[in-house]
């Protein structure tokens, strides 16, 4: 084929790193190798390259300058030290002792909310909606007076469907109840503004928009406590510890700059890329598409092909160069259905055959006209092959 | 001065990321991006790496195969985990409820035990003896029927005083109480050895042994259960969730190679190389180092200037083109007195005095020569306008 690098349509997955915030780290990875704390010439030369690449990360998601944007490794840290933070300041104390999530959460908020359960914390665990989404109104019927918080993830990593973290956010506040959304799968693909949402914690991970991985962050509404998850020094406003990952911080601010500045194109030319994959798939029988395109972020197609083992179609794929994924990257060692399929209702059956693509700006028009090739050919083989599949 | 990129002499608070594990990391900041967790092509290419990576740091502190060596975002992450896991795991339900450390620990494990103190967990933090270390019996009477956990750094970061780790360490395990040691400072200066320390559980962050910044470790003997600090995936047989930093990680794993490889070297050329400065400002008039040369690590001088406040003895060093510190990287921001000299009986004038100074393999006879000559100078001009030095 005409791809020596292959396709890459795995960006739910991770991304590849920008050569603009790869370049901006070059100096951070090379002489400028000073501790930030510093104060000597080795420290201060990192000031100007932090400061304005955390400038670009207020600016991304429209923090003000009286909130925390706190770096992170990754956001799986961002999303333990968000439950654990507010287990130790409310939710240990039990007058506050009920969280709000979904059932399609990433494993980073349900095995931490799985572990706050065994200390004593009540979980209400909400499942979508048909559409493949919560509705505020399921989750205003959940609340009770020990409600504590709210965490219900902003896009889902597998559907790409976007909940309605507006509104869910316009409730919490109303009710006086912290809501924390997990952003990673929206940053880079939709708007998103803390201030609009009215959410208090959001977190987010540079690796899922062309950032470094290694560096995530997690945004905290002025005013508001939390107990650190890395006590120590006083970096971070003393919210968080540990040395700066000064190259990934810079990788990041970058990544994020850039972010926001392709947001109309992935609204536009990437999602039209995605539609004509999508459309095309849609021609080829039984294969079915999760969730109405139009509150999908514009890079997802979440695909079961009947009588197709997801791992199968993988396998297929990727000779043919094309890498994929049958759901977020943390299962697929493990081969399990696909969860946010089982939780919207698909049969067992339905839910091994998921196939997930994920675009970014990075895929080209005849990427796409190649691998719908590569998906016609390979589905009229393996079901030629298959024992579950009768036309 | 013939040192155009400066002299850095600061190495206890961040090193310069080796030039060969800046190679390795390379492609994995370019092409190579996937997620080693994916299935297809761009997951498993970044395998081969990885595992060489992780067999690297294996070997560097002799863990056995069947021992966990987990890749952690850095040794404050390290330090939160290991006291926070074994709160959830035992000192939480009282019966063992007690933990020894020292007064001249790191924060991450000094705030780290203030806050599990909060929570009703007993610290006895042990002063360093008239040598400026822990003595093994000090230890042995500080342990109650109550004592969980015995958690005592190797080397301390800023006198670069080495603790007896093998005495404790076979303390510790005749009387069945875990043992863990921040090895932060002393991986790359001196040998470590898990299994002849006898530790069961070790921190350390790669930037302090010239890897990147932005990754560590944590070592678990086998059997050793630990309560995770950040829930999630599979990832890291269970114990650790977040997508893997590839590039850190194998930046990480070549730095210890090179770390082992230049052990040698460091106790013999470094080390004299250190000496020759600190015999040098030795000759200086009233001028003190801290701590037996013999008992500590082979790159560390802490000195104390009588009638010079460090920051003023570092602002005429920066001016020359030199880094070095008052004490670690965390407290430079803050102007205190060196707490490792309070603790070890310094009146508080002296603690003001204090300069780290802190050598690596890449420091050159030709810059300590120059390195001595601004220290005289600068010595004898700050004294001449000094109110509180008279010779
Ligand atoms: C929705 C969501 N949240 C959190 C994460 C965790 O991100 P990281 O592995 O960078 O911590 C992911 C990544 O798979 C994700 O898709
Ligand atoms: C002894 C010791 N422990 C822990 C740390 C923390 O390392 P990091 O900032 O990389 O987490 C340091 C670094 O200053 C240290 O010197």
């Amino acid at each position: 084929m005409n791809f020596p690098q292959g396709i890459y349509l795995d960006n739910n997955a991770t991304t590849a790193l920008a050569k603009e915030a790869k370049a901006l780290m070059e100096p951070f990875l090379g002489e400028q190798y000073g501790n930030p704390n510093s104060l000597h010439r080795f420290g201060t030369e990192t000031h100007t390259a932090l400061s304005n690449a955390i400038d670009e990360i207020y600016k991304g998601i429209n923090a003000s300058d009286r909130d925390d944007v706190i770096i992170t490794s990754c956001a799986t840290e961002s999303n333990n030290w968000v439950l654990k933070g507010i287990y130790f300041d409310l939710l240990r104390f039990g007058e506050k002792n009920h969280i709000i999530t979904t059932e399609v959460e990433h494993p980073a908020i349900r095995a931490t909310c799985e572990f706050l359960e065994e200390l004593g914390v009540e979980v209400t665990y909400l499942s979508p909606n048909q559409e493949g989404i919560l509705c505020v109104e399921q989750v205003a019927e959940a609340i009770t007076p020990k409600t504590g918080l709210i965490s219900i993830m902003w896009a889902n990593n597998e559907t790409g469907l976007i909940n309605p973290i507006e509104e869910i956010g316009k409730l919490a506040r109303q009710k006086g109840i912290l809501f924390h959304t997990d952003a990673v799968q929206a940053i880079g693909k939709i708007p998103v503004d803390v201030q609009k949402a009215q959410v208090d914690l959001l977190s987010f991970s540079a690796h899922k928009f062309h950032g470094p991985k290694g560096v995530g962050g997690l945004y905290i509404r002025d005013g508001i406590p939390l107990t650190p998850l890395f006590h120590g020094g006083e970096h971070m406003h003393g919210r968080r510890s540990g040395t700066l990952n000064v190259a990934g911080i810079v990788g990041m601010g970058e990544a994020m700059r850039l972010a926001v500045q392709y947001l109309e194109y992935e609204n536009t030319e990437l999602r039209a890329l995605r539609d004509r994959l999508e459309d095309a798939l849609l021609q080829i029988p039984d294969v079915l598409i999760i969730g109405d395109r139009r509150i999908r972020v514009p890079n997802t197609i979440l695909c079961s092909i009947r009588g197709i083992e997801g791992e199968a179609m993988l396998w297929d794929l990727n000779k043919a160069g094309i890498a994929a994924s049958t759901g977020s990257a943390c299962a697929s060692e493990t081969l399990e259905a696909n969860p946010v399929m089982v939780a919207i209702g698909a049969d067992k059956e339905l839910a091994h055959t998921a196939v997930r693509i994920s675009l970014s700006r990075y895929n080209t028009k005849e990427e796409i006209e190649y691998t719908i090739e590569v998906f016609k050919h390979s589905i009229a083989r393996l079901r030629q092959i298959s024992s579950t599949y009768s036309s």
